[in-house]
């Protein structure tokens, strides 16, 4: 039995909570986005990966979502007065994770392992593998012609400008993490995460091989639509998917991901699409994604896994 | 008039508030020791820059002696939860500091550029001018045939081993500040703040060039004994010189400066030693060097400066 997951930040992080509820943790595997990494006053900054661990380590801040539970802010302060660049809120005990982070991969580890020595520290008992180990970097085209970091544009600017396209720097030279790979091959289920399918799931695709993998074995992967009622839960997803072009629907999100996965589970409220789903060329299951209640996750997770194993 | 303080640490940030008091703050110059800085996680840290800079502010801890007031730890808690070295101490609100210096320095800027922003935004009217913008590495040879990075030795080891030799790594190929050069050729009083000689004073000696315009200026240079009653008041100045076969007393210290200045300030208790010292080449000046009460600091100042003045 194993689970693999590919996964970003939110979304992402939530279902994978209901999968370690559902299953034997150490059979459940994340396949994290990197592409939203940015090196931050010198400071490497793993959002997708931190928001995944913190979540599951039952220690992210409930109210912001993102980030550390009794977080204080005394280095942003500081930061400040000097006129530093803090639009990127870091939090004093988050800094300890980058700081962490940066000084083992100055030593020489690779970012898989830093990765599990964090994610062991919090008492992880799953996989948080992230897709590469080299530098990959969304990079988001602006309807004024600029192109800037996901970061500057997601927090920044608070995604309040529309783009044109996106792609994701450095990733025709990144190399498939060889673990995830193993992950991925040996999965008996796995599952696409409702995360962002164009900043989030799209930069794991743009890896050399992830995509044929995926594809490869397509009747055995499942995917959680991010989309709900036309809009996403969270962050920019349903604009983004407008302002290039395609529709932000379970139908939009079907049309993405036939290929990759035989099954789209889609929320209650979007039954009446169901039949556009089967149209779009992806079977579709019907039932509550969103992960605010106890249960819904492992629930979720569960179901994903039935449909993938046949069961 | 102009007022140059060459300058380690705590020592010489008391020495600068002293001389910030008694003149015109805009008059003041330290000329700051660099090569304890290190790159810790990533982070350019300048131990000595900032112990002046917060002491100057009235922002240094008083318990503590070095960084912040107010402090809190978190970073260093949940670093500690990985396991990372934590021997060197970073509070929250020192790391905003080294965000903003390491930043900078990333973008571009100078050491100095960076000083002189951080000084400012601490509303410093002084200066302080790192003697270069090059790295220099304080090395410690240990007894035990290892050579040691100075904070390792200092804070990590807490100076518990002797030491063989000290040689400042990258001394050779640094330039000496171009502002540095200019201050202390203007300076009317030049003045060898009461830090410690062998790695605070002398890696500023070990920047080519810069002993030999001490030098030249010997006659309106004055230094302020860092041992008193045969003893540092802090860190291990004293040892230092006894395990690398010189006397730690103001003799001691006499034999190490007289090429660089022709008068040594001696404290009370090391009054019978006067013409000793007197022997070993350099004039003295005997009055209370111990800067822990208020108005001493900036009476040292003011007698530094009617001495090299000729007042």
């Amino acid at each position: 039995m194993s689970h693999v997951v590919l996964a970003g930040g939110v979304g992402a992080a939530r279902y994978l909570t209901g999968a370690v509820e559902a299953f034997d943790p150490a059979t459940v595997t994340g396949v994290v986005n990197v592409a939203d990494d940015l090196v931050l006053h010198g400071l490497h900054v793993s959002p997708d990966l931190d928001t995944c661990t913190y979540t599951l380590a039952g220690a992210i801040d409930p109210e912001r979502g993102w980030g550390l539970v009794d977080e204080t802010w005394q280095a942003m302060a500081e930061l400040g007065r000097y006129g530093g660049a803090n639009w990127f809120s870091l939090g004093d005990r988050d800094l300890g994770t980058h700081l962490y982070r940066t000084a083992r991969l100055h030593d020489g580890a690779t970012l898989t392992e830093v990765t599990a020595e964090i994610t062991a520290a919090w008492g992880l008992a799953c996989r948080l593998l992230p897709v590469t180990d080299d530098r990959i970097e969304t990079r988001v085209g602006l309807t004024d012609d600029r192109e800037i970091g996901f970061q500057e544009y997601f927090v920044g600017m608070q995604h309040s400008i529309d783009i044109t396209g996106v792609r994701f720097a450095g990733a025709e030279q990144a190399r498939l993490s060889p673990t995830a790979i193993e992950a991925i091959t040996g999965a008996e289920a796995l599952v696409i995460a409702p995360s962002n399918p164009i900043v989030s799931i799209g930069p794991l695709l743009a890896v050399p091989g992830l995509q044929e993998l995926i594809e490869a074995r397509r009747e055995h992967n499942v995917a959680v639509s991010p989309i709900i009622g036309g809009a996403a839960l969270k962050g920019p997803a349903d604009r983004m998917l407008r302002e290039l072009g395609e529709e932000s629907s379970v139908v939009g999100i079907a049309r993405r991901y036939r290929n990759l996965a035989a099954t789209l589970v889609i929320d209650e409220v979007d039954r009446e699409l169901a039949a556009a789903v089967e149209d779009a060329g992806m079977r579709s299951i019907v039932m509550p994604t969103i992960m605010n209640q106890p249960g819904v996750a492992a629930a979720l997770a569960r179901a994903c896994h039935d449909i993938t194993t046949g069961v």
